[in-house]
């Protein structure tokens, strides 16, 4: 039984993170981490766990959970994991990060978008991306797996074959995504309050969300070149969900059969991700609850563009099921344990 | 492994069944049956489901699907089921129905409420009423269960322990009740449009409710005396879940702890019956996606009434879910296999 | 021209009156109050105001502005209007005031329910009760008044002709209402993030709710006797709408038409309230961003009762539309200027 | 007074009309047509406008129409006002069609998006293009408006200036919008249905929707070149507006005040385009309810894109509204005549 602590517990990322972590047959919570309600029932705070979940809240000491569990998560705002990180902790625990501490291997571009300095800088390079369907090998092997972000996971799977395969110009990549509203997290801020969101569509952080240089840098990766790219996140009226919207100039001419085949040849034994048939367009609704992330694409010959579009659950495989999903892989277990879930329709 | 059959799998409650079994590990769906979508892949209908279920829609034939599964689901409009089932057929198999066809003991009442004529009251008697934490043991033993309805199941368990014990005056009782939309079914009509339920709250059915005479027989049988009592339901902008809010003149002066140990006496055992702390409010949210049914309950000593209140996913222990645990009583499973789910939220 | 200054203009009552008084022909706004936002734009505030309004937000100084306007609205909560009132105020200056605080007349109430103490008793008995269709005369002559809660307008506009005609035993009067979550203010808490509220359903302040003793008080007056009654609040997902079920024995047979009549006695030439046709059910979208208040009910021969459902926006006759209702009517104008507001639908 | 005609008033559009001219002091409704309620009282389809509206649904007879009204509008499916009008029609009264009719100068992509025959292609020339900031002098003048569609509407207006003072590459140009469900219409469709687009977002009609050679055309016009691009819609869960995020490449280095001064060339005299300050971005709930665009833009210096941003009522600016602006001019009235309507927020 892998005994895991959770840093940030009753966040929605972490508190998908116990829902998750409670069904899942190796694994057991030791400790429910969450400065803001130490002491308090968890199930006080997250009534669904009301008899479920019979702990308390506890402060974020690093040193002692690590020398009481297997693995750590953090599912707290940037910064914070890189300030506690330690040799000593990585010598005794396997660490999970769900914040952007260590997801971008360029530090100057880490504190250009995030604006604070990196506290570790040291474990940048050891520190895997973990976004398994890509980096599974490297996960496998990790201590430190920087789990990646909502909009970024969907946004690069979605176009990571026809990047990886060369079927795209990389400057004309655009990038439209559209969130629901769990991923402003539950902090209490007038923007966030239901009448603020319901009834409202907006975007946000146009040409500066920090999500970009994670979504540019991957995709660079899978490309073999730099790749500038515009990603544009909007607030949607929903709980859940991420739906990215993505358009690029095709290099050459391809059938929709063609370019299924690529995805194919990346996905076609990938478990969580599922390429719909022709002419159907992925809904947030359709993977709700679940780890899948469904893609679809349409070619435009009238402008020699494809639109591809990616669905996931931000709290799922958008953050909290990729950390299982990611602790599966990094301690031998069949890496879909615990993660069976159905999406929930309606 | 138990085979299953389900008639009318694409409406709500039939698509929740198939997520629900999906994940129940002594069962297998071998018939999804749609009149309406026949020989189409069930995944096209729902696309949650798209790599999970790979089978088309049937049709709807009793007879050749009795011979073919250990139990029949059938989450069909009322009269469907009595119009269908025969000796024949409850020689073969089990059925569970989901309609109101057999909740009723008395035909007269099901008829006069219904408007339709009883194509089988011959089974009336047989069939049990299938709320599982009331009538477990003649489940166990049932060939023809009554799945109780969503309303009636969460307005009848929230008030079921003070009526068994007189606790409270049944004369003077009243069930506000708050339903999501999912139960008004996935008939195209302009009704049940996004446009006319969001932002919007409607009480309908006011004083001819069909749930009605079906709280009212079942919390007469608690009470030992015949019930009348105002049931009010009402369409709220979300998915799922049933608050009911019922209203009673206490008999006598009672602490909250003397009506707690009421609701243990009954429910201290039960798995999926949370009674919430003293002042807490059950909400909806708390219990989606899951089979548990959250109640609270306030003494109000001004007006010597007690407020109950209720809540359940109107498609889980509303309808699929119990359907499921009454399907595992019937068959000598663990009560609750295939309905560990954790409720999700946000 | 009317001279306003709204002190708390950037609350959602506060916005609201803005909304209907930059519509208004013979008023205008002179001082945007927030304590907030002090030399904020206003239309930095609320940006739907961008090139409509053009003002800075002034702090809540309630003597300098009773120099300068004709009619102080304060939409602020309980406390402040009985801090700030004196008569050196009122004599300058007409007040309308949309707390609670000069709403009950025994001070005791006041005291027990909203925990303060009230710090000017000595106007609580000039103080009009601002429900225009009931004490429009008082209003007219009146220089303080207290606009009612956005609950109790509804609860005691529907069940009002009924208890004054003696129609309905008051003993047995239950209000389950429901409101959108508007009525909870823009204060950033984590109950009313978007994620908390959105998909959900509960019931709060159960049998403690402060708008309970302002219907007692103003019930009991039609009726002629001292009512004691449950009042449950209940949160719903939407930004606008109040919905209230009332439940009361009859005190004889009655039929529909006797009923209407009545009603029609009350309110057959007012405006603002509509009675709706036999077995129609009031909705709360159908009143969005007016003044109406819409009323239905159904009789239950058999348990007696009478089923009184009420529907109003809360942000317009539940409070800003009725405190210009009051204006119009302290100023001599036609009662409905400003105010003929069609309902947007969907 | 001008006598209007409403062929297709049931309608989301259509019932928007009435909204708007129930308010307008020169107009007033002389025909509520609706195939579907022949008959039927307007108030029973439409609640909100109990005691409002005194009128029966009529049929689809423009020929009698025309000899009792001075204005026709057409709030129906493509096809009907191409069928329905004649010289005689146009001579004996205005007609301002809101469907696609006569929106595309070229019958032949008409008929090839659209797929179905143009039936009175000779009025195609004549008709006017009835965005009434581009080309208000032809609207004053004509007999027969085709008010744009909501989508386009938006898409248009936001991009406008820059193509039309060539700043930028149009054939980079990329609009990705999003809608609420009114635009899907009242039709009572599965898709349309409540419990499938709450808590959703899905893109449909990508690189087929039939509002594209709409735009196409008459960006083409201000461009001064054919213009061939990407427009993706998205369902988004709430009732109204749309929100247009567009991604155009510079041709040159500018600044956001050189950018903001030709939308001023443009806008600055208009009176519902709102052009917003430096780093705000429109949200659809800023201008609920009301005829304003509002628009905001981002220079992204890393990409050499601009990112533009439009949002508008998709009923008011997007249909309705628009249609009456178009009415005043051809009437001579003063253009925001019974649109003088404040956003309403929450």
């Amino acid at each position: 039984m892998i005994k895991a602590g959770i840093i940030g517990s009753t966040g929605y990322a972490g508190g998908e993170l116990v829902r998750i972590l409670t069904g899942h047959k190796d694994a057991e919570i030791k400790w429910y981490g969450s400065r803001s309600y130490i002491g308090k029932n968890y199930a006080d705070v997250y009534r669904n766990m009301f008899q479920i979940v019979d702990a308390s809240c506890m402060d974020d000491n690093m040193e002692e959970l690590a020398s009481q569990v297997d693995v750590i998560f953090t599912a707290t705002p940037q910064g914070l994991c890189a300030s506690l990180v330690s040799e000593d902790i990585l010598s005794k625990t396997k660490v999970i990060d769900l914040s952007a501490d260590f997801r971008l291997k360029d530090v100057h571009v880490y504190e250009a978008w995030y604006k604070i300095e990196h506290k570790a800088p040291q474990y940048i390079e050891e520190a895997v991306y973990g976004l398994c369907e890509i980096n599974r090998e490297a996960v496998r092997k990790a201590r430190l797996v920087a789990n990646p972000g909502c909009y970024t996971t969907c946004s690069i799977l979605t176009a990571y074959p026809l990047a990886k395969e060369g079927l795209i110009d990389m400057s004309t990549l655009i990038i439209d995504a559209k969130s629901g509203t769990s991923g402003a997290g539950r902090g209490a801020k007038v923007d966030n309050l239901f009448c603020e969101v319901n009834e409202n569509i907006k975007a946000y952080g146009v040409a500066t969300h920090r999500h970009t240089p994670e979504i540019e840098e991957q995709l660079g990766l899978a490309a073999g070149e730099d790749v500038v790219l515009n990603f544009t996140p909007h607030l949607v009226p929903m709980n859940r969900g991420i739906l990215a919207t993505e358009y690029a100039a095709l290099k050459k001419d391809v059938t929709w059969d063609e370019v299924k085949a690529v995805y194919d040849r990346c996905y076609g034994n990938e478990k969580f991700i599922r390429v719909l048939d022709e002419n159907v367009c992925p809904e947030t609704k359709w993977v709700e609850g679940s780890n899948y992330v469904d893609i679809g694409f349409k070619i435009d010959q009238r402008t020699g563009r494809i639109i591809l579009m990616g669905a996931i659950d931000n709290l799922v495989k958008g953050a909290a099921g990729q950390a299982v999903q990611n602790m599966n892989l990094m301690f031998g277990l069949d890496e879909s344990e615990g993660l069976d879930l159905v999406p929930m329709f309606p």
